[in-house]
């Protein structure tokens, strides 16, 4: 994609396409005793995670969760349910391994790392201090980051997952920020032209009338925001509207991608900062896996504007990266399958 | 539900209801931190589990996958993309291990019971034997089974199911069976009224003409089995056009109900078994969960006519109960999240 303005760090995100390969993983495929594409969506997934690794036999025994936390300047705007206070309490939460996303991880074998992107608090032992600030400034009146803040931001995520490659098969986003939802939705406006009353839902509660104040304030936002909306500036865009952890996870991304470790995307949250990665270099979005659907309305359409279908939906709206961990037994059954079923061959099956 | 008609047997299935026990359990997930009901289906599926089981605490550390065979003679109609020797084959892939249901039971701790409920072919070791003949007769012509085949299926399922309480927490049902997706199609049609051309599919794989044939044989079939269709006997109903290992499997779920045993249905043919139990008595349905929703298009079909909604959609259409073993992580994982997430309390954290 030819961009015109420029990103201060180089990027080179490869190809995800390979004839070869593919053809290679589906002849396993066909010579599985089962009937051909019989495993629905685990075939298309493996197939998927073969090309994002380059390699036929593709692995994801060694996961990580990338827990991106931050604050809003936005929640001045009383765009959420609970207090700006919860998301230094939640760290504390995620750190002593009460929260939802740590009974997941320890479920299903996967290594939290709890970043703090910005937290409004005090940095605590324990996280990743990428910290960029005290949470964002409130793009109600202002750009929610400036170009340095949002660039660095970038660069701590795509450190993060060059790292994170050494280590791990596979990754995951997920986020936990109090007023999140509403920068979420104002990127999905601004990046896919969507009308903020389509872009709104409760996020983790606000009543009927909280969701059309949230419109309220992200139809405003892109009335002051929208020269930087109109340039098609998407590092621009992402630092007027978005925030610490998004940007962060969408460097995250990025990184991921240009090193080839394919990521799990969480909910609604998650996917706003695929959608800003995607703005940046759509080849992005090869190396990215959608876990679920969540029940917080607009995040269909941003998945449908993005062309992707996510794994899973149970209806969650919690975020913290849960349906991403949710999703990786699925990955895990789906490699096993194709690396320990015997072929027809083997198990002297008639084949059709 | 007062039936004219009579098993040689007595079920008695309890109610699931218990309004104490259910207020018992969201008042712990609303004590979790997390905003209420953001686990979505998670937080529903445990409650449902709590009913199930009569205890505030349930569990499904202890997992079965009964996984029942046979044959149909329906298959001499041409209805199948694979030769009926396939059901024999698969048995010794499943003793074996080599089967997409052996890498998912040992991929998430689910022990597999194979159930030989008529296969045609010599009994094996390793199997249970269950069979009540060397597959069916064919229902184009005449009754699948008699009327005592039938109710001996349902006794042993009943008996297996009794039998696994001892053992294990939750169980799952699956099947093989060469032709069966061609019986579960019939079934859908004579329980539920439904058209034929409606309630059929390519099963395994069979073409589009496959598919026109499969709806002319059903169509046949419910003109040549009208009385005992119209006569609302449930029992015979399943004698004229089921299957032994669809019997099985329903008296399975009859069973299971009756000492609460919690049920993970799988696709198209096991559901066509549970659609078997409610006509049976519909009872039944509070002790089922249904883990998948198929790519056999008469399954959407199947589910809403018992006003059930699966777990997933992964587009599998294999059987052996590979969908209900990938539901087993959802169920781990709701349960673990109920269990040991922190309260608002107990991690500091505020409440909306």
């Amino acid at each position: 994609m030819a961009r015109w303005w420029k990103l201060r760090f180089p990027i080179e995100i490869p190809a995800v396409e390979n004839q070869e390969l593919e053809a290679e993983v589906w002849r396993r495929w066909n010579s599985l005793t089962k009937p051909p594409r019989s495993l629905g969506r685990l075939e298309s997934l493996v197939t998927r995670l073969a090309l994002m690794q380059g390699m036929a036999r593709p692995t994801v025994e060694r996961k990580l969760m990338v827990i991106c936390c931050a604050d809003h300047g936005v929640t001045a705007e009383g765009v959420s349910a609970y207090p700006r206070e919860v998301t230094a309490q939640m760290v504390l939460n995620f750190l002593r391994g009460g929260a939802a996303i740590n009974v997941l991880c320890s479920q299903f074998g996967i290594t939290p790392m709890i970043v703090d992107a910005g937290v409004d608090g005090d940095v605590v032992a324990g996280v990743v201090d990428c910290r960029i600030g005290r949470g964002t400034a409130n793009f109600a009146h202002g750009p929610a980051m400036t170009r340095a803040q949002v660039e660095r931001a970038l660069e701590n995520g795509m450190r993060l997952a060059r790292e994170a490659r050494e280590r791990f098969d596979v990754a995951a986003v997920g986020e936990m920020g109090i007023g999140n939802t509403t920068a979420a939705s104002a990127l999905l406006c601004a990046y896919a032209g969507i009308d903020p009353g389509e872009a709104v839902g409760p996020g983790t509660g606000v009543s009927a009338e909280g969701v059309a104040h949230k419109a309220k304030v992200i139809g405003d936002a892109m009335a002051r925001h929208r020269e930087v909306i109109a340039s098609g500036d998407a590092v621009g865009i992402l630092a007027a509207l978005g925030g610490f952890e998004i940007a962060t996870m969408a460097g995250f991304l990025l990184g991921a991608a240009s090193v080839r470790l394919p990521v799990v995307i969480d909910g609604f949250i998650s996917s706003a900062a695929a959608l800003a990665a995607h703005a940046i270099d759509s080849m992005v979005l090869g190396f990215l896996v959608f876990s679920h659907l969540s029940s917080e309305t607009a995040h269909r359409r941003l998945l449908n504007w993005l062309s992707v279908q996510p794994l899973l939906d149970l209806e969650l709206r919690l975020g913290e990266g849960s349906g991403a961990a949710l999703a990786m037994p699925v990955l895990d059954a789906a490699i096993a399958l194709y690396s320990r079923m015997a072929t027809f061959a083997e198990a002297g099956v008639a084949e059709e």
